[in-house]
């Protein structure tokens, strides 16, 4: 990390450059889309109604419209038609990631895009789902299904009307987060479609085990993780503070649905918010998330996170759930099919972090022991 | 559990009895002293700039006196000299669990009280720290250092001086928490002291694996916690709200010093605060502790849980740390040994905690495994 | 103040005495009642269905039972049948301030107490309202109608029960306020019925303008707020957290009901508390309150504040609206019939703290003048 | 309001279109430069050992640099080296609103867009302060003082810097506000220059009092706020959560500053954010600020206020302090005089907002009496 700047924080700072990464998707002549965020989901659900106690009942999404099959869910604070869409189907899986772009030729821009690269491109100009117009869907070269759209109904957004508000309520979608093998170069295929990287992790080699990269101007609005894929990692909606996590948590606890909660509530690291990590019905993961920072300036300060700080992932030093780092949802191809999964080869991070006592747990200088309380936590109980 | 009703949050509800354990120890006919609250602490720490760190600049602990060896320190609602002593020693331990009493004349209760018992006592009218007049220390049937004292130097209540607050400030005393190896015996103790039971942890045998009992109008002043003892299991300071205790995790993230976040930050089942347990520079266990309920009516409702509800301990269903369940201080006579500690022989909540498939988590009726994703969190990082 | 010592925050503090006014009540031979904390207050109000809006729908108290002209109503935390009875009549008023005692024997030494004072005293073995088993009521000697009861239905705690909750719900009755003419004589009363004075205010003279006293180890059970009386002033409820009054804020706002909002929300001087006056659809006023301090030791600190600190009321300096001093729910005799009110013939506080400019707003020596930017906050309209 | 739809929480949303005000500002036929965010504000006071306290020991900003009359301040998320330049002087007043463009080229088209305007333009290619780099100084047609660059020197972002934080602690610049007589002309201006309007107050003739424009993806970067001027209104700080807001109230309480607060803390209607002012001790107005909403989308409704609406500046319906109105800072030109302040002509917020009863309270539709209990807050003490 020679050209990186050591905080006072414990992480690196630098500019970001172009990833140049050995087996790079092929960068095309034609413009990319001008994407202005992460706009919606398309969820594959088994079991709609208690999909509809989860997403409705409990994290206070609101129905914009409903048929037999298909739930079109928004968060409060949401303007356009929809954050979620969940479908009935058989197996749980992700039918689209669906960016929000600027103008409508930006949807040209796209298909335009995609078919130079040689992709599935597929088009519809009354839209994919409900309340969305001229829409393109892609197999994007990681395998993720990908929707662009400008033109989406407009409804009335909730955020004076307190009188809806939970005392655990998510207000708006932040990010995706997509689970693919080779970080680098899917980071670079990002950076081609005009993201900016903000944050990742990396190891004194320089394999990066996860990437940050956003159009508006928060962390992210979407992550590429390090792992087998092409999957989906989470999907993340916003709350106001740190007191409506906490309160989301005792409300799932009153249900006696705790089970639902996978890992958290904490204090990342990476991006600083403060979040909190559900499975839905179905396995999906859900994160909840508040308050990182602003990173609109084009200078602004990448920053690289050692694999071996254990406090990147949690600030508090507390352990990542195992099954955080290998759950994941598959992801559809445009005929509906489960994409097929490729292996991650570099190394993997939850593998590296591994210190020598056999528990999950890391920090530089090889001090990677876990202190002894902590070290604790992973014992298996029979073995106390 | 026959007696008692079944509540829609899953615990029980049954009005207090006077428990009749096998081997109880004798009732004086003397009476108690009229306990008002836990009042402070005399701890032995090894390193008294580390524990000044720890506990002055990080918990905000005021400093009402300090001598070459001793540190007398209040939280900022105190207007009694100290809540806690820090006396430089070569062994980590308590030396006293000091409780205030109503008058002066119950200090003359508490010594008639334990001599009647045998126990070792042993009273100085000028006090055994700074700040305190007459008062007595005891070796308790149950192998503690206990001290009662009415009189004691009044300094300001701070608690307007918000100049003088953190982000993660703690405001009092809450309580103490002693490891006994039979919860039973030493809660009869307690009520013939004069406490009241206001929760426990049971089983459908009737095993108590931990007892809740307090004085002041709170969930506790005191529990007694199954496991070899005698021993201090941690004590407790209150802070304001949820958002101090996250604020006290994010500070010790930024000082790297997360190591010392033992447990959480969490909701308690049991009386419903909210948590976090840290461990200060000698690995005594010290609680940050927010918003239990009012206990002080005659006839308030005693909670039972079962030991297999595994909200008990934390209402989101987040497994307890298994050195939560193994570590604690020592505790000093009143010559300033070590206490020898007795082996509880009633089954551990830890071990009847651990399902069939060998992790420390449990249910009620017979559904013991924890979900895949939480069960991931316990094996160790090579198995997966 | 002579004997008081002045604190680094500005108030005083000594020890507690019992007041000698000039017109006592006289003290009875008879011992009083042990008052364990208020209990209930029976209401008044003109029309069910707003009362029931204000009370069941936006703060979230639960209804324990229902009849076609009464509505009980239980805090969240309560385990006792209600906090609150709604009762459907022409006129506004108060028609009980009940007070849980220890024991059924307090109930019968209330009784007592009042004929010696030769009030007029009311008993009914199956009480006054549902839930609640042997009662007495009487007029005291200030004029307000006073229920003494300690049995009661117990219903469920709801504490835990966070599916509940609302973003601003309340959980505890905290304590009631009194307007009586003269603070110093009903304070000396409520000293002699075995409450403590926790704070008051005072002006250099021994004017006494209110007072707060305690049973339960809170800041105040009730206080003694100089007026024309006897009338009630409000009745509070404790939330959890700072972040529950300003959600409550919020949603009366959406619903388009924010002439409720009195005063407030701000940080007391007095109690150090959190507030927030709404008023109901009767008028009567009712605080939100959260986050005093502990108050049970004998020898607790009791805090005079001079009545031209200008952060008495209001910590954050902002000026008290004078609704809030003149405004008040009548109060009835135990025939139901509203009580005369006497005029307060000591100097008013809301006149004292009316500065050479014509404001009320007030400080200590002489500056009395409020900042340019406050002042403006009260002139009129039409001559800006 | 033909064109605009009216929402369930009272106000109404339209498409965003150009203002045609009578006396607009030319457009030039140079592109505007790409603006990034307010970036800093440049203000002379009069005690810098007094402000120093305000700024850096209360708001808790961050001292970057010190020289003998120049303090450079930023707030702890900031990359950049200040959002704050304190400079010595005899006469409070703003030196420069300083924007920060997207490239050095920017600033190029910064001054050939103003000298098309024919307004006094300064440039320096070593900047006019600390930190920056090449940048240009203009007076614009409305006559601030505006500065726009891109160069700047980076220091350290403090966001993890947990050990730094207060518990009242600011984080981010958020927003300026200029006070200026034609708010149409101003806003039509802004609009030329690239910025999109978000909210705007009017009547039913069209009048606008005050509107908010943004670059960055929040409600503003700026608002035109109708009064005599140039002038400037307040600049904000964003805070994380509210319950900063409410601890730097208890804090300026304890250092029995409370004169420091103007307004609030309260939500406001436009914007939703959560809100206090405070005077700095020049005067000068700094509001604190957060969680307003994204309004990123090319779409994004524009939302209309109702001036007779009482809850568009308080969402709780506390009036508005007329100082909050009447009061603001000088601007000076680029010579350091103070600019002189053109009157407004248009209807005056203030003075439309006062009900036929003479008290400066609104609402719709001839409704414009204040409940009995918050008309009494605006009587002169001497009245009661």
């Amino acid at each position: 990390m020679t050209d990186k700047t050591l905080t006072s924080s414990g992480f690196y700072v630098s500019q970001e450059k172009s990833l140049q990464p050995a087996n790079k998707v092929p960068t095309p002549q034609t413009p990319p889309p001008d994407i202005l965020r992460c706009a919606y989901m398309e969820l594959i659900v088994t079991d709609m109604a208690a999909s509809r106690q989860f997403y409705v009942d409990i994290l206070n999404l609101q129905v914009t419209e409903e048929t037999e099959n298909v739930l079109y869910l928004r968060s409060l604070e949401e303007f356009t038609h929809h954050n979620l869409v969940l479908r009935k189907g058989d197996t749980p899986a992700v039918a689209a990631f669906a960016w929000r772009v600027r103008s409508p030729e930006d949807v040209d821009r796209a298909e335009a895009y995609y078919k130079e690269l040689g992709c599935r491109v597929e088009r519809r100009a009354d839209g994919f789902v409900k309340g969305i117009g001229d829409a393109v869907r892609v197999e994007d070269p990681l395998g993720f299904p990908v929707e662009y759209f400008h033109d989406v109904e407009h409804v009335e957004r909730l955020t004076w009307r307190y009188d809806l508000y939970t005392a655990g309520t998510v207000l708006r979608l932040d990010h995706f987060n997509q689970v693919t093998p080779d970080v680098s170069r899917a980071t670079r295929y990002q950076q081609d479609l005009g993201f900016k990287v903000t944050e990742d992790i990396q190891d004194d080699e320089g394999t990066v085990y996860a990437a940050w990269v956003r159009r508006k101007s928060t962390v992210h609005d979407t992550a590429m993780t390090g792992g087998d894929g092409p999957r989906m990692h989470h999907i993340a909606f916003a709350a106001a503070e740190r007191g409506n996590i906490l309160s989301l948590c005792d409300t799932l606890g009153a249900l006696r649905m705790s089970d639902q909660i996978e890992r958290g509530p904490g204090r990342h690291g990476v991006s600083n918010a403060f979040y909190l990590y559900l499975r839905d019905p179905d396995g999906h993961r859900v994160e909840i998330y508040t308050q990182d920072y602003y990173t609109g300036d084009p200078d602004n300060p990448m920053i690289t996170w050692d694999v071996h700080d254990n406090q990147r992932r949690d600030w508090w030093g507390n352990p990542v759930v195992p099954s955080w780092y290998t759950d994941a949802s598959w992801v559809l191809d445009l005929s509906g099919n489960v994409q097929p999964v490729v292996e991650r080869t570099d190394s993997s991070e939850m593998q590296v972090t591994v210190g020598a006592d056999g528990f999950s747990y890391t920090r530089k200088d090889d001090q990677d022991d876990m202190p002894d309380w902590k070290k604790g936590e992973y014992k298996m109980g029979h073995q106390l």
